[in-house]
């Protein structure tokens, strides 16, 4: 095999992988709208399980930390300012009722645009440090790079999900019952 | 650059971001064994939220599927064959009572064992096909590889952790009142 070759076939790869890590997060986005899309608006504003979170919380706490990456990534200020506290905190953090409505044109908009950011990134890029982490703690580990953190992103939407899921099978029985 | 210099950044980049793929897999096995450690035992053979499944089931279910790994990547046999259909069906599909002790050793010698064969798992051996995709649909969707398995099946983990997470506030909640 010639050295043009074995070049061609290792960045085939890194690319290859990128791509998936792109279509693993696009695949959770979609998981998302399609729980999203199930039902009357109005289940969305019940609890996921007795006492704990509603679900149109969780929606804005995906969104707030998707819009995250923004400034994390470089790709300029956050576009919802208004619910940035919801990536840390509880639904009190905002003094405004949350709408379901609202926040489901956010989120896909949102998602829309980070796409169209992600696919522009070099393999340099995805590698590379992203905006919370020092030059010098990045020496130290490599890992802390865009790519890392986009997989544990779309991994928490992920974790959320399994929440969100819940309120899906209530419905089921409230039918039933 | 040379041409062996670019080679090498490409191969690099390629082992580094599996090394980073198959460290987020251990990660998520480290929160699953965190929450496990947490609380007496007693406490996993409770529903995670009211006419849910029991946190027993959930880490069965998710040995089972760890367990799925092995056919799947050409590792051998499955390890724990007897709780096989919990992979896919609710706590009834097997005929003996959970054991949270034995479950989780199962989950810890498992999850060493599977780590060990990662491993020694090359890049194209990572972006080679796994064992329930056929020749032909290998070609259509090279994407469906070892690595993106590994990829879903760590989220997968953190799906059923958002909901096992759940069983902890019950806990403290508990212990307020």
């Amino acid at each position: 095999m010639s050295d043009q070759q074995k070049i061609n076939i290792a960045e085939q790869r890194v690319q290859q992988i990128i791509d998936q890590v792109i279509n693993f997060w696009l695949a959770q986005n979609k998981a998302i709208d399609t729980f999203l899309n199930q039902h009357p608006d109005e289940v969305y504003l019940q609890e996921v399980a007795p006492g704990r979170n509603r679900a149109v919380y969780v929606l804005a706490h995906l969104i707030a930390t998707n819009d995250g990456l923004l400034p994390l990534f470089g790709f300029g200020e956050k576009l919802f300012p208004e619910i940035a506290p919801l990536a840390t905190e509880g639904e009190s953090a905002v003094d405004f009722e949350l709408s379901f409505k609202d926040l489901k044109k956010q989120w896909e908009s949102l998602n829309l645009f980070l796409e169209k950011r992600f696919r522009e990134l070099t393999p340099e890029e995805w590698l590379g440090k992203h905006n919370s982490v020092s030059d010098a703690d990045f020496l130290l580990d490599p890992q802390r790079n865009k790519l890392n953190v986009l997989i544990n992103r779309a991994s928490h939407q992920n974790y959320h999900r399994g929440q969100l899921i819940f309120l899906n099978e209530r419905k089921v029985l409230a039918k039933l019952s």
